[in-house]
């Protein structure tokens, strides 16, 4: 077999067999094959995309690239949820311990931020103590005492996937559907669980941008995932504004808190509630959704799920007394009122910009090595269809460096957007991609 | 600028300015921009196609990365031919020494072959002492003395072309128009000249299979050429069979001395008082196709164009004497009858499948490093519509290496399609682009 056959191939649009992808897979993780051939490909593969069956292919010898990690330790349905990333998303902190304070196993391994997204792990670091590079023995451990863990995803882990990413990254070829959903479907697949729960997220802060593309990443997904006899849904959930008021990782990591204690962002409650629900009904905890719902509710209310938060931040050498007293996460120094200049409703919050703000100030990676300033971060004042007047404060801006706040400040202004009311309200949830099922909101 | 947003634009098909397609150009020559960034924009280029604007100003930042060679010392115009590639064909060393004859320079820098179509400085090895390496002041002072100077194309013309070829080579982004003319017409353009007649081969031994991409590929350098203010005239001419009889190195120096002694193969001597005619028109020697045709026969039957063959041979050091007596020339070890089981007409000779034998048995480069059998090759003894009974002799193979030899008979064999008549004779020349203006013949 020859690379230069299996683009030329791809080049014409012609279908790929299963072995020439595994070819090519292989081929390029154990570094046969040259980044000039695979970029060349990856054009190829942008431009004619790939078939249902390619693209489950292209998954499969992604993940066979890796290890495969049994979960068969744990009793019961095994559940994964996933969110494909947006700025202010701190539902894996709210919804983890939600989950396993009902009684169903919540064994997440994440990842770190990279760009304008952050990610969980990044936020669990600003906890004191709170270990996330677990052994398998630790983390088989934790679940089975506590029923719930959150580490970092094994290296491991369908290695092709961090190369092909870092290629693609470089080479224009990231906003593919097949690629993106193989990338995705083959780091979940990569853990043995029986069920996936997908956040895809969508609007002006996430990598789709409108409700056509989320649902047909959705519908990949989807299908990959049946492919491989995994039960797996796709929520398509709003990413028009940051989710919550908080974004920076100890900031959201105390908003994740407050919900916890019942005192959590509508639009946060609401997703963890939605989320949380059908991840009970697919790991057989209730047969439908609203007793999901309720259940959930339920641990919040009686205090449960915050329990189970303490407990999951002391069986991974955290801190607990940071979860009792979040005044002792480390604070900025400065914190600058962000005030309005306009009367009228908030339209739109540009929730790309929020995320660029707040990396700009220190709360994100610009490049892999870069270090998180872990108290750096926005807070929302108003969100999208709140009434503001001029001299209102839009947002409060937590950092360390004033001349970095000031270099954002006006950036941040501008992705507010004031004007008249919107017509519509707005969504949080626009819909829901099963198996042979699509149910729009 | 980012090669990163060029490649980007590539692939959203949007045109490309000037300035970046200078950008990559250059960037990528001097080695600023990798492979795989390179190879991905080649692949975007190859699916969205460029303008005619585009394509001029790649060729431009192609030229540009390298020398121009100033020409200005040759009185009166100054005329370019180059081919496209075949299989046999050995025009040039026909064509100088008739051009040079009538009076008119034939100044030509050419290149070695790769692959399956053989190259004119290879050919010329093959005459002892004949040297192609030349400075540019041996180059000025031939030509100003004999009219004729055929010399290696200096490493520093367009050296974009080169690496672009390299990479496009690896990565099957070769056959694209604008990437195949702007690479000819660059390494065209960075000589001086006034006019250029590009022989555009058409048929299963050349790069162009049908007559739409050859006659497509023609008006694109014709553009090219004429955005340059030069004088640019494609002919497309057949590549269905090889030209002439002879494929290998010696074997052609050979037929290219009988056709300059009046002995030549009819399709050799049509296709060089074609090219020649429209090179004398072009060059001010002649008012007309006609009146350049019946020059070019003058200089034949008279002997001038034979003796200016030797006046080559001898400027640039070759020893004469195997011009006068071509029994010089070394030959191989073996010559073995190819013989037909077959009664019919030749229908056929796939004349890339007669390359890639004689490649097999030395002839040609199978890499950049590969050295040649000057002595070995094909001829062939039948061309298509001739009849042939079984037990005819249809080519003999020359080489030194039996085991070779044999290698390739019988796939040989299968290059002659041996069947009934063809319906309709052959053609050599299926027409002229010129600007604005294509005739079909």
């Amino acid at each position: 077999m020859r690379m230069y056959d299996i683009i030329q191939k791809k080049r014409d649009g012609i279908e790929l067999t299963k072995e020439e992808i595994t070819y090519f897979v292989d081929g390029y993780t154990r570094e046969i094959i040259p980044d000039y051939q695979m970029s060349a490909l990856f054009m190829a593969i942008y431009m004619r995309g790939m078939s249902k069956r390619e693209t489950s292919d292209l998954t499969r010898a992604m993940i066979d690239t890796g290890e495969i990690v049994d979960l068969s330790f744990i009793k019961g349905a095994k559940v994964d949820k996933h969110s494909t990333g947006g700025v202010g998303d701190k539902t894996t902190l709210v919804l983890g311990p939600m989950i396993a304070a009902c009684g169903l196993p919540f064994a997440k391994m994440s990842g770190r931020g990279l760009g304008h997204t952050g990610g969980t792990l990044d936020k669990l670091d600003s906890i004191r103590g709170f270990n996330t590079e677990l052994s398998k023995e630790d983390f088989i451990r934790i679940i089975n005492k506590t029923n719930i863990c959150i580490c970092s995803q094994s290296a491991n882990i369908a290695p092709a996937d961090k190369k092909f990413y870092a290629l693609r990254d470089v080479t224009a070829t990231v906003d593919n559907m097949s690629l993106i959903a193989s990338s995705v479907m083959s780091k979940k697949l990569s853990l043995q669980s029986d069920a996936i729960v997908l956040d895809v997220k969508v609007g002006n802060g996430a990598f789709m941008k409108d409700l056509d593309s989320a649902f047909e990443l959705s519908k990949q997904m989807v299908d990959i995932g049946e492919s491989f006899g995994r039960k797996t849904v796709c929520m398509v959930t709003d990413m028009n504004e940051p989710l919550g008021y908080a974004v920076g990782n100890a900031l959201e990591v105390k908003e994740a808190i407050d919900t916890l204690k019942n005192k959590g962002p509508s639009d946060l409650v609401e997703l963890s509630l939605e989320l949380g629900s059908m991840l009970l009904l697919l790991g057989n905890k209730v047969k439908s959704i609203d007793e999901g719902k309720d259940m959930l509710k339920e641990v919040i209310s009686n205090g449960k799920a915050f329990d189970k938060l303490k407990e999951l931040v002391e069986s991974q050498g955290g801190d607990i007394s940071y979860i009792e007293d979040t005044s002792k996460f480390s604070s900025s120094s400065h914190i600058v009122e962000l005030i309005s200049d306009e009367d009228g409703y908030i339209k739109e919050i540009i929730a790309e910009e929020v995320g660029k703000c707040a990396l700009g100030i220190g709360a994100g990676r610009e490049t892999k090595d870069s270090k998180i300033d872990l108290s750096a971060g926005i807070v929302l004042n108003k969100k999208v269809d709140d009434k503001v007047s001029k001299g209102d404060i839009l947002a409060y801006i937590h950092g360390n460096d004033l001349d970095k706040i000031e270099s954002i400040a006006s950036r941040l202004k501008d992705s507010f957007k004031i004007g008249e009311k919107n017509k519509q309200n707005k969504k949080l949830i626009y819909g829901i991609v099963e198996n042979n099922n699509i149910i729009t909101y």
